[in-house]
């Protein structure tokens, strides 16, 4: 950390911060310039850490060196790229993964037919909805239970891994019994309960960006998690909220490369909702993989029209196939392979 | 609703439309431009809410008329205000509040020197934050229930009444026994969880709006408290993330009317989070005070240097009746009262 | 253009409306709803652009239904593409186009050792800027009309048609002497003096997204230009600006679809700008290209540690030909093909 | 600047730097902690300027300490404030200055009635636009010189200073005539080529803050000005771009006091345009003047339902005294006085 201090600040001031470091078991180092004076605070990131001198007498701004992180950091690494494996599917490293179904699990019939597409293209995961946050409460709140038990069915036909989005801690277990991936919401990406909670499971967690959540911010979501020991996370740029009228959200896809450089864990991308129309899935979805992303997670559905939430923006399950072909070409030019199932 | 059709639609396009509105139980009246074909859907809200025409063939735009929410609207009222009444404090209406106290609570002689300055400065209600949402897992959570009965304390020896955040619903047993106002965070405003739970106990819930929450969406969190039977919310304007990096949110103050003329609801100003620096503290409260607002929440310690946790935005214990003077005259100015403490 | 009254607006105000609206040459279709009533307004966009209802007794708010720009809308072609063609090389349709070369002109050897460059790689057109607009007024701010002379050397020598910003309206004719395409830059896009004056000249012009405009406003800019009679528009994705600190602008390339969408003009993105840092100018020039641009904008430097001006994004000139290699690649995913040169 | 090396970076990489540093008349204070160095770099503002490290071999970022400018800097005069006189008004320091008149000058009648009412309220400047920035191509686009010949004659009969906007550098002359405070409107705050003239004027100029401009930015660009002689700038804040859709712009009030703790220069606000409707701008003007504005730029018309342009956003002209009464009540909450009119 590096304390750049006042031009006004009295040598008092400099020596006050110099005996705050060094009392902490850090050591500082000054320089003094014209006109301004910083000192650089040196030590362990817990003992930098635990001094508090914003605001101090002369101090006029703190500028951490260090990243606030430290599990989720690349240098943890040192440049090796965690795989996260779930019942076989390799996500991560050389490999390129979909995910993919309905928006929310809304019938038995919608639910296996999509389950069945799904399989049949080679996507690797089944996603689907039980629990939806909804921004109105007059909005379908999803089948929660009973939604829960459609996805073990299709799981028990298909043998594609599921996953799922929790909401609240106290269905944790439920989502644990049928769930391969929990995925959380963007909504939630700062819901420090369910981070810790996820964080003890071990399973596999999609942390999904919250709508106006920095990189860094992602990522000590994902320390939450990895703090606890549970090192199977996967990052997920779902779109931000900008000025821009023209869409949901702004899909960043400049975030997919940054990720990677600053973390080692995989990187997937959600261009379903922030297009919100199905038109731009593909285009977005081609984007995301030649930008070097480790998967994509999309929505699909039989029959959009019908379907009971966002069918605007799920792609048509007879398009699915070809849609994975194209994908595939994007995911090669970025030096990825589809992972083939066994 | 307005259904705006594209241009390229057809006439069974259209036809397609309005058999679809008329089946779900409203009317449909259609315009047609030299263009451009627009069909007013009209009904009441449940009919028209269930019509999904995203995406259906030949529609370009939806355009919602009505507002989603309902029960949080101005018009439920016919202009009436709320006036939210905690332990004899009336927050609303003609009435001015200010809730003050530390940001955390952090230790018995903090909290109770604290809550006397509150007290006898002729502040309205005490904060003080006993579980505390951090970016970082390794920064300092909250003294929990220790600090709950700390809060306890404060309360018998003042006689004031406390505000402090629930984060966990597995803690809202604990937190009702000693809150008089539970407080829902910035990255908990669409914790459908937290929000519907909250409706349930008819406490009194300071709603702050989420960083990149726009008033509606504010607007909807309130209806999911207010559908439970709840009417007591507070709505709470506390900055919101732009790309100014001057300060750590924008405070956005044109929040304060336009939010009184939405919703009957009454609208609260934390000026401490926004600005991070106690600098901007006062004039920003004076502002809100100026622009219409309810109330401030606003954070003070005893000794801001040593504060565990945002001391550089804490008022002084010791300027904090000057401060309150001020605010007065500011509240006089949109012709509302600090309400005298019988 | 769709009139919603308020709840409030009584039968008098809607006559009002219809009044106005009739007598402005328009004609107007009433829906009463149970608490609303809609009006459309119904005829040309001249006629209906001239009446001013916002604010009026009794309305709630104007719902526009046509775009604000005809001459750039996908409808004024009817889904035929602009393709815009600069001394033999054609912009948009099935071509995929590079325009590369230094951020500014700094010196002879410079120049024309990247000019070399980039035509010895096979990219289309060379850029390079003489008037650079810089934050600070202590910033180099290039090399004006010296830096213009360069250009026309670097394209005599090699035949490559050169992109140079305009910033003063009275350099107008100088940089038409050398420039094949005139660039607007992004802090100039609602400069309506020069993008009246461009349009007179019937030059092509790169006219740049400004660092906070929406897609409609980029058209409204590019309308200003065709308006005048030059239908020649190159639209460019240059990166806005969110509260994401992590890079120097969001790259939008959801942009990139939207307005290919919304217009028959060329679209190229510019990722050097945004990404600050070559190691992400590959993946998001990949990311563009997958995502259907019809170009890239790129900035490369053969020795960019020695650059004047943003050497940190410049592409190395030794890595030009595996880039335009690789970007071939991705263009083709998007059925688009590098032209090759006569 | 402190040039913060990567955790990766050879002893080599931290010499090369202290070279560079070296040889551009600078020094290095080198700080090695257990993870990175760090080298403070220390000389004037030119030398530590010129040194060109980004993106060289090592180096992790740059960390600068000095603010960008200088001439706007607070510390340049030591805490004084600047105090812009125009014709016998002072702008800054105690006074509070109003400036009000219509969106744009539409007719003579109009002009000068709205003239009279700003004097007989006691107002100090009179604005009114002739040439008008326009979004679109095919709205008003100002009356040109005719209507700076009709605010030539309102200045006559009243004895108001002008405020007038300048956008085409050609039209400079014609607008020096009439003018008395020039104002540089919000899409043309990094226009450099109308800074740097209107720094050669020597006349005040009303300088808006970009709609995505940070503060910074704001104050570079009024630096452009400052360094050309003219000490007469004023800064305006005037609503910010965010993602909320419930009005035109964000006002960013906070700007207020953090421009005034980081420059000398007035602060002016203009709470019409952000807000855009009229009965935002009164509790916002009062929110201004509460927070330590220095003044306010308001539109008023006598009959806004005819207003050319932006009539909903205008006080009407029979409200105008009474909101001078209150806002000279805001103002004096913090210690400001409206200017008596010798």
């Amino acid at each position: 950390m590096m304390v750049v201090m006042k031009e006004s600040a009295t040598l008092a001031d400099v020596e006050a911060v110099i005996e705050r470091v060094e009392s902490a078991g850090a050591s500082a180092h000054v320089s003094r310039g014209e006109l301004v004076t910083v000192i650089g605070v040196i030590g362990d990131r817990e003992h930098v850490g635990s001094i508090e001198l914003e605001g101090a007498p002369g101090v006029d701004q703190l500028v951490p060196i260090l990243k606030p992180y430290k599990l989720a950091s690349a240098q943890l690494k040192e440049g090796a790229r965690t795989v996260v494996e779930v019942d076989g599917r390799r996500i991560g490293g050389p490999h390129f993964t979909t995910i993919a179904g309905p928006c929310t699990v809304e019938s038995r019939e919608v639910m296996l037919e999509t389950a069945r597409t799904v399989r049949d293209a080679g996507a690797g995961l089944l996603r689907g909805g039980a629990y939806k946050p909804r921004t109105s409460p007059y909005s379908f709140q999803g089948l929660g239970e009973a939604g829960l038990r459609l996805l073990q069915e299709a799981k028990d036909e298909t043998g594609l891994p599921i996953v799922t989005e929790l909401m609240d801690v106290r269905d944790l277990d439920a989502v644990l019994e049928v769930a391969d991936v929990i995925q959380l919401g963007a909504r939630n990406m700062q819901n420090y309960t369910l981070l810790t909670e996820l964080g003890r499971t071990g399973k596999p967690v999609l942390l999904k960006r919250g709508l106006s959540s920095t990189l860094d911010e992602l990522l000590m979501s994902a320390e939450y998690i990895l703090k606890e020991g549970n090192e199977q996370v996967l990052l997920c740029e779902r779109g931000i909220r900008t000025f821009e009228t023209g869409y949901r959200f702004t899909l960043d896809l400049m975030a997919v490369p940054v990720l990677k450089e600053l973390s080692h864990l995989p990187v997937v991308v959600d261009p379903s909702h922030a297009a919100g129309k199905r038109d731009l899935v593909l285009p977005m979805s081609l984007a995301a993989a030649a930008a070097g992303a480790d998967g994509v997670i999309v929505e699909i559905h039989p029959a959009p029209e019908e379907a009971i939430c966002d069918g605007p923006q799920a792609l048509r399950g007879e398009d699915f196939s070809d849609y994975m072909r194209r994908l595939e070409q994007a995911a090669a030019l970025a030096g990825k392979e589809l992972q083939p199932v066994a």
